[in-house]
Formats: C-alpha cells, structure tokens, sequence
C-alpha cells in the first residue's frame, strides 16, 4: 500500500462553484495508483467543496441562487459583521455543503458519475487563492 | 493492510429515504476486516447520502417534507428547468446532504450508533438505479 | 501502513458548537504518523461534526441561530413529536451538517488551515455525552 499528498491552490473569481476535476484527476493519474482512496479536505471556513452536475452551467448558477436567498445578507441577524456582510453568511454556506470529499479510485481514475464534477464553493465576493489538501492511499 | 472495491445498486421508489444498511454491512462481513475505513460514494448529483435514525419511519418522512418545504418548486426561481420541475430541486437537496461517507470499522463492524442507518436519499420523483460505490481498506 | 482506533466521548451542554480539535489532535500526536488520514465519525443523529472558523465566538453564535431560524420548531409541521419538540428538529439539523469528516495528515499534524477548528454541534436543548469514532490510517 502507498500514499501520497499534495494542496492544490485555486484562485476563485467571487462568489460560485469553480471545477477542480482536471486537476484533481491529473493528481490522480500521475500518482498511478489502481485501486484506492482519494481524499479532498478544504482548508477555509468561507468556501467549501461540492460534488455536482458538470453538464448544465444553469445547474450551478441556481445552486449559487439558493443559497443566497436561503442564507439572508440582513445584518441584523448577525453578531459577526466586521469582516463584511458577505462573512457570516459565507460561514453558513460553507456549513450547509462540505469541507472534505472522500472518492474511492478504481481501474486508475475516480469512481465519478457520468454527470458528475468536483466543484470548489466560494462564497466570499472577492476570489480568494483556496488551498485544497488532496491525499491518495492505494495500490 | 487489504483494501476491497464493489458498487451496489439500489432501485429507489421516488422521493424519500431507502434504507440500505444491510446491504453494506454483508459487504463489510465478507471482506472479513477487523479494524478498517469504509466508504461509500454516490455516482449521482440528484440523489444523495445520509445517515439518520432507523427507528420511527415518521423521522424519514419528516426529512422528507423538510426538504420540499425548504426547497422551493416554483420554476420562476431556476433557469435549470429543461429536465422538469423537480430536477434542479434534487440537486439543491443533494448538495445539502452527502455525496461521500467515511465510517470506521472495529471489531469486524462498523460503528454505527444504535439508533444509525445508512441511507439513499433520492431527490427526482421517479425511482431510479442508483449506484454506491464502496470501498474499504483494513486489516 | 499502520492504523489506530479510538473512540473520543465529549459531555455537551445544549445546543451550539464544542471544540473538540485538541482532543483530536493529541490521538493523531499519540500515534505518531508522519502522514496519513484521520477520519471522524459521530455516532448519533441529533448531534453531528462540523469544521468551522476557531477565531470569533459570535459566529458559533450566529450558526445555532442560523439553524434554529431555518429549522422550525412548529410542532405541527412534524409527525415525529413523541420525543419532545427539539428532537425532530435535531435531526433535520444534523442532516444538513456532517456525520463523518476525512482529514489529511502531513508532517504530523492534521492538514487543518489556521482558521479551523473541529467542533461537534449538538442539536438537542440538554446536554448529552456524544460519541466520536476516530480511526487513523498512515505511516
């Protein structure tokens, strides 16, 4: 059995989901592991990662929608506003989707489906550089 | 240290919670591992994973209305609505949820509390062949 | 490859976010990996894991108002009320936050960026001594 880890960095234009899925495959394939573990864990509490369709942009551009009508901007709601009003909110989105992914590998590559891509959530309004701690385990 | 890779299909009924823990136990039975990691990683963005209570039914169908009264149906909100009114919903209730499961295992089970199942979550309202990949690595 | 279980017990005091990072950190030190993967298992489902900002206590806050906010506790939007009003709530809570959490383990130490903590976020009003598996895999 062999291991290996690497932190990929993104930089993210605002608010939306940015695809990772080249480059974590590309992790992937250089390692040549053929049956294993992949794991991705996000290193910030204002984005998270997020599993979703790679097929219809729309997909992702609703997903951003919902989530800001569901998680109000009202600063009167919150205690922690000095980092901006897009902060707090931005903690909430991030505890609604995810902070780490686990995706076996099989025959070489990930077991994703057809329709499916690894996204980074940001959910600050300004991009941010996103560091992603990415660990394979296999053979 | 051994590792074991299968995919489980399961034929949901429409929206609502599908218990298959049993399922994923046998798997774990047969590999026959004392003390490992298991995972579980749904090929899909419009179903999705969950662990919840396995006692009253009433929990699931509570999940169940949560989720519906939580995300709207209404076709004004999305501009995905080509693949019908419930589609961009399911992936809405997916990316809450859970894509991946990471469950430790001891003494040759996993350690789910009592009252824990593993769940499909489907989100379209048809039933559909869903795919679970599984994977375990342990000894 | 070695491998390590263990199972963490914290006594939380109602609803909102314990930092339970140091405990964890000090089985991950106690085991000696260099590099590996941490997983976190909680074995409830009124209760779940969360990695979230260590920095400002108002947005622990402002999350357990957030989630008290979205998941109502009108008794008469549930059918599962036998176990007093909080607890459908709680588990509608834990759904939309984590059961499990995969972490990376490099030189040593969790992968963790400087603003996170793990906290298990507990859902029901009286406090109850909560469960957490922990399994280490690495070398």
């Amino acid at each position: 059995m062999r291991q290996r880890s690497h932190t990929l960095t993104v930089n993210t234009r605002g608010p939306g989901l940015l695809d990772v899925t080249d480059a974590v495959a590309r992790f992937v394939r250089d390692f040549g592991v053929q049956e294993g573990l992949l794991t991705l864990f996000i290193r910030h509490t204002s984005a998270s990662l997020l599993i979703q369709e790679n097929a219809d942009p729309d997909v992702l551009a609703d997903l951003e929608d919902f989530m800001r009508r569901t998680v109000s901007r009202d600063r009167a709601l919150y205690r922690h506003t000095t980092e901006g009003p897009d902060d707090m909110p931005a903690h909430i989105r991030a505890a609604l989707t995810q902070t780490s992914l686990s995706i076996p590998i099989a025959g070489g590559q990930m077991v994703l489906g057809t329709w499916q891509a690894i996204y980074v959530f940001e959910h600050r309004d300004r991009g941010h550089a996103r560091e992603i701690a990415l660990h394979i385990i296999g053979l």
